[in-house]
């Protein structure tokens, strides 16, 4: 990959293109113009183009897009052409609903392993995994090449659980414990931040409200 | 609130705003100065003067923040000091986990109902809620007063509740499944995709990689 700067933004996208090439690809489409797929997405013609030039372009514009070949690079880009070992941190409710997400497998991302603070659900099965106590994950860790970590438990005990997986050589945390997490630059870190989102969308309501005086 | 157009980058980090507020609050501080908060937040002092600026600024500069007040008046934005009806359409693991998370009832989200077409789930109760068959829906939304529905159901199904609770009335949706809906303006969509947000951590992952050589 170049060493190019690609902002953020243009990196939100890329997942959603390649959902849509994803399903494109399903339905037995081999070729799409920036048009089509503009009109698919509702986002302009010329920001896909545009984005896509950060990755130099991928082909012809008057032919269009070869919709595998794209689904494919993109999916390179994200890092989906290999495979990820995760561990999931707390095994509640939100734990479960993503350990038993098929999806997440076909992706190449690989459930290994499953900790908790609750000797109540120690041994519990959960898709083949079995709940761990959370003195066995640094270990764990290490052994089974786990480079992702998903965090869902309270933000109280994250700060210290981010701080020990770093130590064991973690890759990337998908945070989704209600606080930012101070990790150093070779660990990337990805916040799902529920209740933020939540308030977004109270936000725009509340300001759609305003505005038609509703 | 004014009718100037905020950008959704901005709206993003109130929530963000709000939650720091609310922990220095909590600490007791009372005042604080732009050059502190950016301090712990990570963030520019001139990012927060110019996103405060977007509201009016919230008052002086030369002697800090007013922590309570700013607290309740980004809160008030957000649309906080209204109390919101929510139903949770699929009462699935995720389902499950937003009902019971006890913090979006202190911040006036109140869970009203829950519903799944699976029929062997039916009766089954979640913090005092009662799974009830998709069929009932409709009536229950109206009857309720409700404003948000979260989508928790595979995409399969999304469009289709989703249009439903269009004609219902509802005014956001919080949607978790992974397929974008095509609501119109006086709905507002707040979406949550989870793999998307994995994807991201691993295209963070991957571009790490290859420009530090590993």
């Amino acid at each position: 990959m170049e060493n190019k700067e690609i902002s953020q933004a243009v990196i939100s996208r890329l997942p959603r293109y390649f959902r849509y090439l994803g399903e494109l690809k399903d339905e037995g489409i081999e070729r799409i113009s920036s048009q089509e797929l503009s009109d698919i997405m509702k986002v302009t013609a010329s920001q896909i183009r545009q984005d896509f030039n950060n990755f130099g372009g991928f082909g012809q514009q008057g032919y269009g897009y070869k919709v595998e070949y794209l689904y494919e690079e993109i999916g390179k880009i994200l890092g989906l052409d290999k495979k990820h070992n995760l561990i999931i941190v707390g095994a509640g409710n939100l734990g479960q609903a993503l350990a038993n997400y098929v999806n997440f497998e076909r992706r190449g991302f690989l459930f290994k392993g499953m900790f908790d603070q609750n000797p109540a659900l120690h041994g519990m099965k959960i898709r083949n995994m079995e709940v761990r106590p959370m003195e066995e994950m640094a270990a764990f860790v290490k052994e089974n090449d786990i480079d992702i970590a998903v965090l869902t438990i309270p933000k109280t005990g994250a700060v210290g659980v981010a701080e020990q997986l770093v130590k064991e050589g973690i890759k990337g945390i998908w945070n989704f414990a209600h606080v930012d997490l101070n990790v150093p630059k070779t660990v990337q870190v990805e916040n799902v931040h529920l209740s933020d989102s939540l308030m977004k969308l109270t936000y725009n309501i509340n300001r759609y409200e305003s505005e038609n005086d509703i």
